[in-house]
């Protein structure tokens, strides 16, 4: 796919109505793409997801990255389509090195069966996590200044939002406030995974010196994500769900939510912010 | 579970930490409650879901439902705990009629390996819908004076989101505005299911003269399981993405996007809000 193609396909335009407080108009809107995109690893069907087109390969591997079924850039040896359109491609095929390829199974059927007997008891939720998270680098510093500039800096790089106002965004920033990298998808993991897709192609996993930004709630899937990457501090602008800081404080990410007008809460590792708050739990 | 535990884990109180503008203090935050359900069927696992506990039996038939799995309620012999816990369940085990079995498989099978060969070609999109979806009622008409009220009804009713500004609501309105049923959930999805599953344990299948309110963008999920509920409207107060408007114009099904401040937007299926726009497309 062109970049002109697949610039088509994340937003496609449509004739709506608009209902004004009681005045009725036709009018083109541009509307977030979302079509479904099959991951094959050597001929076998491993998941559909629904993706705004574009960014496929590293959306193909930055799931499995973070799903834990790929672990370095050197086992995949190949991403191609695996469909004959010119155009409107629905399908990656991906060609693991022999190691790697009863991972994805394994890791595919034990997502069931461990949770099936590990669910009953508190203590045994690890069996959800992805296998390989590791404790991401303390020695992270931001400003809280700078981690309040981050918005701005991200919402005119934002295109396709800004056409469409339907995308989720994900962003990776330095300590200086300066953004490296951002993808969107109507997913919020999506944009998570093509983030982190792009920089195992890219040779720089883990991203032990960025802090991610992404739209919507910090959930469990978005965490462990940024775990899996290496990423140390995680800013949403909306608020995180029990599970989402039960597991930051057990692997010591910092978690920050409703990022908004000079305002954030920190759920856990305020020390990377610099915040001297009492160790009062 | 009893509603006050029930209660409890829907929202959980956690101490964090508030930047403002350079002050910092700690202080009570209320989150929003994530935590893993597992679906079994027949003592097989079904799949896992990340979901705000409550309701689980009725998000475990809705789930069921809108996926296609069960078409009706005397399908469903019974809904159980599967694990021994007193007070936090995570599982729950279902059992259905001889007939409805093989169909569960076959639907987890099938979305795979039929997206496998369909999804090359959009004319084989339909490959990824669930069996049984029919046009809804043509009959059904919303006063858009009364459309706008929905959001003013809604939100005095949302409970959990009120104590954590983190939950996903879904709410079936009857014509006149009179808010039926409401449910909340960290997962989008999971409150539609929810409050399908109501309706499904209730006898209120199919809900011809409804309109359903959901938090959070039209995307084909919300679209697919409206339309397995005879959902005629649906609107949302975000936007909706190109697959969500090309499901709903196939099916009639109405949907509305950006619904906010006396202002929202039709992508199709104008006329149950009796908008007379030329037919341009």
């Amino acid at each position: 796919m062109n970049g002109a193609e697949s610039n088509r396909r994340s937003a496609q335009s449509s004739l709506v109505s608009e209902w004004n407080d009681g005045k009725v108009r036709r009018l083109n809107d541009s509307l977030a793409g979302e079509e479904p995109l099959l991951i094959q690893v050597a001929d076998q069907a491993l998941t559909v997801t629904m993706r705004t087109p574009g960014d496929d390969f590293e959306l193909t591997a930055g799931f499995l990255f973070t799903e834990g079924m790929v672990r370095s850039r050197e086992e995949i040896v190949s991403l191609d389509w695996a469909d004959d359109s010119e155009a409107e491609h629905h399908a990656v095929r991906v060609e693991l090195k022999a190691g790697a390829i009863p991972r994805t199974q394994e890791t595919k059927r034990n997502f069931l069966s461990t949770s099936s007997c590990g669910l009953c008891g508190k203590t045994s939720l690890e069996a959800l996590y992805a296998p390989g998270i590791t404790r991401p680098n303390p020695d992270f510093r931001l400003d809280p200044q700078v981690l309040c500039s981050l918005p701005e800096t991200l919402r005119p790089a934002q295109t396709v939002f800004g056409q469409t106002g339907g995308l989720h965004a994900a962003a990776l920033f330095d300590p200086s406030g300066k953004l490296l990298a951002l993808r969107e998808d109507v997913g919020r993991h999506n944009a998570v995974d093509k983030l982190v897709g792009w920089a195992l192609l890219q040779g720089h996993l883990p991203l032990s010196n960025c802090a991610l930004l992404a739209s919507g709630r910090g959930g469990f899937e978005i965490i462990q994500k940024s775990l899996m990457a290496g990423i140390p501090l995680l800013a949403s602008v909306s608020a995180a769900s029990s599970l989402a800081v039960q597991m930051a404080r057990e692997f010591g990410l910092t978690l920050v939510g409703f990022l908004r007008n000079r305002r954030f809460v920190v759920y856990c590792g305020e020390e990377r912010l610099g915040l001297g708050v009492p160790r009062d739990q």
